[in-house]
C-alpha cells in the first residue's frame, strides 16, 4: 500500500432540476462575471442554455457566452477564450456540457490566472499557480472532468493530444441531473459509460500497490456501470441507470477508486490519446477499440489483478488457471462491449490505419510519455506498436 | 433514488509520517496563529506532540495549546476553548486525537465565528453561520470526525449529549498516518471498527431511497472493516489493516455511502447517546451493546434491506426464507461483535441499567428527536424503551 492524497473539494449537487441552483451557487463562490463555456447547439436546443441564463439574469450575474468546444477539445478555441476572459473581466467560468467544454474551461482558466502560453502547462513545461474557478452543469457522463484534476487540450499543429493535472483546476461546483443526459445518442451513451470504467480499470490494473477497500470501491463501482450500461442501451430514458452512471462516472474519476495504489497504468488512455488526435474518433469508443489488444499483450505481467477482475467485476467462474480465468475475464469484457454498440477493434471504430499510420501513433505516445510507461506492463515504442497492430 | 448534495473538501494526506506536512498545510490553509487541541496525554507521552510543535516552530506559526478533551467531550471545555481563542485571537484550529478531540475542536470553532451561545447550536436553535478553520490530526479511526460535517458534544447540566452537522465545520485538512493508530488499546480499536461500521450501517438500513452504486460502494467498505477489525484482533500492529481502517473510516461517515438515500436511520445512534450521556461509556462499544437489539425490534419492517445485508455483508448463504435470512444476518454482526471482543447488550457493557433508567434515556431520546425518528422502523418513546429493554 502506497501513501496518497485525496482532495476532492467539489461540491456536488445531484438530482432533478438542479440547474436551477446555478446562479446561487456561482454567488456561494464569489463569481460576478461569468464566462458560459459549451460545446455545440445542443444546449441550446433543448433549452438548458435559456434556463441557465434566466437563473443568472434574475440573480443579476452578468455573463458571456463561448461555444464551439469540441470532442478533443481545440488550443484554438482555449486562446480565443483567454482572450475574451481578459477583455470581459470575467472572475467566474461556467462550463455548460460534457468533458470537453469543462476541459476547454479548465485550459482556459489557466491561461487567464496564469502568465504565458497556456500550452506549456499540457507540454510538461511548467506548473500552474491557479486557475480562474470553475462551475460545471454536466450533460454527458464520461469523463469525470467535474470532479477530477483532469483535462486533455488538443494542438492542432500536429493533432497533439495532451493532458494537465492540478488540483487548481476542480470545479468548485457541480450540478448533475441526471435527466440532462436522456437526449444523449445511444452511442455517445455507450462512450461515456466505457470512459467511465476505463477511468477506474486504468487505476486497477497497476502492479505496485493496493488497499482491499480501494479495490472493493472499485469493483462494485464496476459492476453497477456494467449492468447499468446495458439497461440504458434498452431503455435510454430509465432515469435510476441515468443517475446510476452519471455518479459512477465523477467517482470513477475524482481519486477515489486509487488510492493507495500507484497510480495506475493509464497505457489505454495514452494510446487512444494518439487516436483521437490523429482521427478524431468518439474517446470512450477508442479506449474501447485498443483495450482488449492491450489486455492481451500485458495480461501475463500483471496475473493476479486480470483475475481478481475477472471474478470480481466480470463474474467469471473461478474455474480453471489464472491465465485462463483472466483471458475469460478479458473476452467478458470485449462481449460487454459488443453488447452496448462498442467496437473491440480499429476497423469496428472505423479507423483504417497503416502500418505506417500506426508507426507514427507509437511514436507519438512514445514521446509523450519520455519514452516508456506502464504499471501493469511498462511499455516502450516497439511495445505501443504491437498494440496497434493486435488492434487493427 | 432521492436527489443529494455531496461535498468533502478535507484535503486527506494518507500515510507514513504525514505529520510532517502540518505546517505546511496549516499555511496553505492561511492558519498565523493556531489553538491545538487535543485529549489526553498520550500524545504527549507518544512524542506526537513534539513533533508538530517541532514543526510549527520551524515553520514560524506560533500556536497555544488546550488539552482535555474526553470521550463525549463537554460543553464547559468547549467554553474555555473560545475564551481562549478570543483572548490569543487564534486564526485556526488543529486537533491532534480522535473524534473527541476534533468535535470539541468543532464546537470551538462555531463558538468563536458565531456571536452567541454555542449551545444554541447543539439544541437545534440556530444554525451557525460560520467555523473558525480546522485542520486534524488523527490518531484513532472511528468518528470520521476529520472528513464529516458532524460533531457531539455533551452538557454537564443533565448530562445532555447532542450532535451538531454543518458543512462550515468539515476540516481543511486531515492528516492520517495509519502509524499513529498502533498504540490504540485494542478495546479501542474494536471500538473504532463498530463506530466506523455502523457510521454506514446507520445509512444502510433505511426505507427511502436506494443507489446501487452507493450500495455496492457501502457493502465493500463493511466488509473491508469488518475483514480488517479481525485482523487487528490478532495482529494490532498490522499497518496495512491500520490503514483499511483509518481510511473507512473517513469514507463511512462523509456522506458518501448514504448518496441517494433518505439520509437513513440513525436510531441506533440517537440511543447510545443517550446511554453515553448517562454512563459515560465508549461509543463504539455502546452501539454494540444496543444494534442487535434495535435490528431484531425493526427488522421486519426493512426487511429487504436486512436481507442483502445479510447475504452481501455477513455471507449469509442465501438459503430459507428472507426472515431467515435476515436473522442470520443479525446473528452473524453479533457474533462478529463477539470476535472483536465487544458487547452484545447492556450487561455485557458493563451498564447495569434499572427499568427507571432505561425510562429516563427512553424519554431524553424521545425528545431529542422531536418524539420519534426512524427509517428503516420510525421509533416512538415506548419502542425506544422496548429496545433498551431487549438490550438488557
Amino acid at each position: 500500500m502506497f501513501d496518497f492524497k485525496y482532495y476532492t473539494p467539489t461540491k456536488v449537487v445531484f438530482g432533478k432540476g438542479t440547474e436551477s441552483k446555478v446562479a446561487e451557487l456561482i454567488k456561494e463562490f464569489g463569481g460576478k462575471k461569468v464566462l458560459i463555456h459549451y460545446g455545440g447547439g445542443s444546449v441550446i436546443r433543448s433549452g438548458l442554455m435559456k434556463k441557465v441564463t434566466d437563473t443568472l439574469d434574475e440573480a443579476g450575474i452578468s455573463y458571456v457566452s463561448l461555444g464551439g468546444a469540441v470532442p478533443n477539445p481545440r488550443l484554438g478555441l482555449v486562446r480565443e477564450g483567454i482572450e475574451l476572459c481578459k477583455k470581459e473581466n470575467i472572475d467566474f467560468l461556467l462550463a455548460v456540457g460534457g468533458g470537453s467544454a469543462i476541459d476547454s474551461a479548465k485550459a482556459i482558466g489557466y491561461g487567464v490566472f496564469n502568465e504565458g502560453d497556456v500550452w506549456d502547462f499540457y507540454d510538461y513545461k511548467r506548473q500552474a499557480k491557479g486557475c480562474l474557478p470553475l462551475g460545471v452543469i454536466l450533460t454527458i457522463a464520461a469523463t469525470g472532468s467535474e470532479m477530477s484534476d483532469s483535462s486533455v487540450i488538443t494542438k492542432e499543429e500536429g493533432l497533439v493530444k495532451r493532458g494537465y493535472s492540478s488540483d487548481f483546476g476542480r470545479a468548485k461546483f457541480a450540478i448533475m441531473n441526471p435527466e440532462l443526459t436522456m437526449t444523449l445518442p445511444d452511442y455517445q451513451t455507450s462512450c461515456g459509460c466505457t470512459d467511465i470504467m476505463m477511468h477506474t480499470m486504468e487505476r486497477y490494473f497497476s502492479n505496485g500497490g493496493h488497499m482491499e477497500l480501494t479495490d472493493s470501491l472499485a469493483e462494485g463501482l464496476l459492476r453497477t456501470v456494467k449492468e447499468n450500461a446495458k439497461i440504458l442501451v434498452k431503455d435510454p430514458k430509465n432515469y435510476d441507470a441515468r443517475a446510476e452512471v452519471m455518479w459512477a462516472g465523477s467517482l470513477a474519476h475524482n481519486g477515489l477508486t486509487g488510492c493507495g495504489s500507484d497510480g495506475g497504468d493509464w497505457m489505454t488512455h495514452k494510446l487512444e490519446h494518439e487516436l483521437g488526435g490523429l482521427y478524431d474518433v468518439a474517446h470512450g469508443a477508442g479506449l474501447a477499440a485498443i483495450w482488449g489488444s492491450w489486455a492481451r499483450y500485458v495480461y501475463k505481467d500483471c496475473l493476479p489483478r486480470f483475475k481478481r477482475f475477472a471474478i470480481k467485476v466480470m463474474d467469471v467462474p473461478e474455474v480453471g488457471t489464472d491465465e485462463e480465468i483472466a483471458l475469460k475475464g478479458i473476452e467478458a469484457v470485449e462481449d460487454f462491449y459488443r453488447e452496448i454498440n462498442m467496437p473491440t477493434n480499429l476497423r469496428e471504430l472505423g479507423v483504417n490505419a497503416t502500418e505506417e499510420d500506426m508507426k507514427v501513433m507509437a511514436h507519438k505516445c512514445a514521446v509523450g510519455v519520455n519514452g516508456g510507461k506502464g504499471s501493469a506492463k511498462f511499455l516502450k515504442e516497439e511495445d505501443m506498436f504491437a498494440i496497434f497492430k493486435a488492434a487493427k
